[in-house]
């Protein structure tokens, strides 16, 4: 696999913290932060021109994650204005890894909530064999 | 649509209560109360001899819920063990009423939490036309 | 209690659906439809200037749900961009009632996903006793 | 910190995947592994005296999750029973590092679907800041 690395500067997903977010400790729950990055990513990708379901019925290509490294820094409440980052971290002819960041509040202020890296694969949908990333979608994120 | 009401005890399923389960209310997150609806009527048909994964993968045909019906009586914690109930209301050729309750305790100190009406009906899928229920499920049932 | 009737046009959030909100069916899990329901009060009361966690951590009062009557109309897929309404339907002294529904599409291509109503109590965080709105949310309402 | 190694077979726990589990590829959604691996824990501390509600009610502590890693080998579908293994790795004052595996089937024809590091620490509620693991904990681990 070849390798890419981003220089520009993350792209940036907003987002409200919500009850079906949080657990009893009173704060979000850890593993909504996955969601939380998957939704950035979606519209990462949408950003670049690539909708998931258009490229599924076009193509039969899905994106599964592969590998996920999370660390959880501080917590967010109910209401709480999320952003989440995207940057390529690498790029291969199937699979790409991308770090991830949650953020509350803005500037000075701002609380770093999570980060990590997620790696993701382009599969054939029903055998889920690895298969090359359509050329559209890596010549966007060259 | 032909219609037969439950006579026997209800079916019964136990769970826990876990950390996913939970809102910052300290309590049991109630859109949650569908899902263990669904764990219980799928151990139900499991008992019935109805895999649905199985039944998909023989006849396309899968089970959809179309109507849903819930009242919220009394909180749920962490740790919490519930018995959710399962009973079929009504049977129609392509349709199914279920009502169920979630308890918590036993005896005397038993908690009703929630209870509710839930309509399923079989479809094809893919296209999520009606379809008529699997007659091995329908002599299961009756 | 004492009732008021909406009478203004629907209060409307947006929202996308991601890989997290669908199941195996390939399209949006019907439970998921609370939730969503769910953003789009919680987006209407912060229009009205009342905030969740603001309002509970100065009064200690929280908003739990009592009853939901859901009718799954048609199927949402991954990407699909969503409109869900909010309609003030009855307002008491200590709850409420809430007509929501979810398009998705626009003008003549609109298709109703789902609907329903959901019925929302004011109670003390802790105790889950009921008590009355807060009255400048009372204000907002009428 | 201290270390301690798990020297015993693995803690292993079942549940059975349903359609809120699964996604729109047909398969159990990557980030709901997180959960599982938490289930299994929670019956593991369970098995060893420890209610994490009653930890709380007693002590004020609870455990909060404050790093994963995840890799992610093959899918599961609907209806399938999964084991799930928990393994202490390495313990410390304040926090514990344990191993978990998510395996389908039983024997020759076990696939293992997915594996990681969950490392969680022990907090105050409302606080978060760190506190010394319980004692009564602490001597059941070893």
């Amino acid at each position: 696999m070849t390798a890419a690395t981003a220089t520009t500067a993350p792209f940036e997903h907003r987002m409200r913290v919500y009850w079906e977010d949080t657990d009893a400790g009173g704060v979000v729950f850890y593993a909504n932060y996955l969601k939380f990055f998957e939704r950035a990513r979606t519209e990462w990708l949408r950003a670049l021109g690539v909708g998931q379901q258009a490229l599924r019925d076009a193509t039969g290509a899905i994106f599964v994650v592969t590998d996920t490294t999370v660390r959880y820094r501080a917590p967010a409440r109910l209401d709480d204005e999320l952003r989440v980052t995207v940057s390529l971290r690498q790029r291969g002819t199937a699979s790409m890894t991308i770090a991830q960041q949650a953020w509350c509040g803005e500037g000075a202020q701002a609380r770093l909530l999570a980060e990590g890296d997620i790696r993701i694969g382009c599969v054939d949908q029903g055998t889920f064999r690895p298969r090359r990333i359509p050329i559209e979608l890596i010549s966007s994120l060259t």
